[in-house]
């Protein structure tokens, strides 16, 4: 398969790293094809992948990581294209965080909007799952860093696209489906990314980004 | 110890049960003295506690549970009196949820302020600590009711007040230290009144409210 991820920062190169690895064949995508970021990723690959414009990785993805920062998100997805990204699956991992003014982040969106509710709307032909932004990119692509059950919150409009991302995230990264919860439609990514406000408080206090939360139901 | 509990909804009321049990003595306090709510739950603890006014409450209480909604907490509190209320332990539970529009709800505060926060802004005197918000109230008082290890977060800015109150919580209601997260100060309420975000969209999905969070650590 054919596997886009678009950003070469910390979450883009630890995806793309964890994906060389498989049979898949891996297109990085940025603002510039030739970027300094992505030409140093592609060489701790040894040159094992693509690299190209967001509009080249697009393009070459049939399924489309979005990794770019929060702020960035949408004016790269615009590069990408929505033609390029029609009909295909998009991962949006990013989180709405501004941290101009400092540690803890708040959020640039949130409440009554969100980052993954934004860039469905704005590319309404786009299979948009939001998932994996409530752990670290370590933590993405080797859940068995946090040992025993801890879950990962999924959401998205097309149901098939979801079913195939849990598949995709459980054979890919070594996640377990029963630990891959479904919360419903894209506006539940107001769930996911508010839970970031919390998020980056228990890194604070745990002094790690490595931990993740597990929902425990009751008797 | 005379404990008061501020607000006759749901959450006071099974607090306020729950304390009955103890040797403790309790006052709980509503907008009027002789509220039907009032009066129905002391019916049910067979009269073995007091009831009275926010102010009549405040003043009884060595320690103080706000059990208000949010969007009547500050209301409420100007009512009990920051002289009835000063140099108390204040326990603020309630989330600013707002379900006017149907569930599920908005919050009315937060990303770059909290309940918890406004509380304390207008209350300087009062030891605030932010606690049980993040968890249904049948949880609060029978942590047992989920299995295993599963976390409480607390928060303030007077460390001998949140001492007290997690050995309160663990002696109360049967909590154990080793699940109760000091956050840091009150501003930390961002985060735990932030996750209501998703905490009412597990439960939409898990169908109950009768779950919690465990955070796990990684290695």
């Amino acid at each position: 398969m054919k596997i886009a991820v678009l950003g070469t920062g910390m979450v883009g190169k630890a995806i793309g790293t964890k994906l060389v690895k498989t049979d898949h064949q891996i297109m990085m995508g940025s603002r510039e094809a030739k970027s300094a970021a992505g030409q140093e990723w592609l060489r701790s690959v040894d040159g094992k992948a693509k690299i190209g414009t967001f509009a080249d990785a697009a393009a070459f993805g049939e399924i489309v990581f979005d990794c770019t920062s929060g702020a960035n998100a949408l004016p790269a997805l615009r590069q990408a294209g929505a033609v390029n990204l029609s009909g295909k699956i998009l991962i949006q991992v990013g989180n709405p965080l501004d941290t101009s003014k400092g540690m803890p982040p708040t959020l640039t969106i949130c409440n009554t909007d969100s980052l993954g509710e934004q860039v469905q709307r704005e590319f309404p032909g786009v299979r948009v799952v939001k998932a994996l932004n409530t752990v670290n990119c370590d933590i993405m692509i080797n859940p068995s860093r946090v040992p025993g059950d801890h879950d990962l919150f999924i959401c998205g409009n097309d149901a098939a696209a979801k079913r195939e991302v849990t598949d995709r995230l459980c054979e890919w990264f070594g996640w377990k489906a029963g630990n891959i919860i479904d919360l419903g439609d894209i506006s539940n990514s107001r769930g996911t990314e508010m839970f970031l406000a919390l998020w980056v408080r228990l890194w604070g206090t745990l002094g790690t980004p490595h931990f993740n939360i597990h929902v425990v139901p009751g008797k």
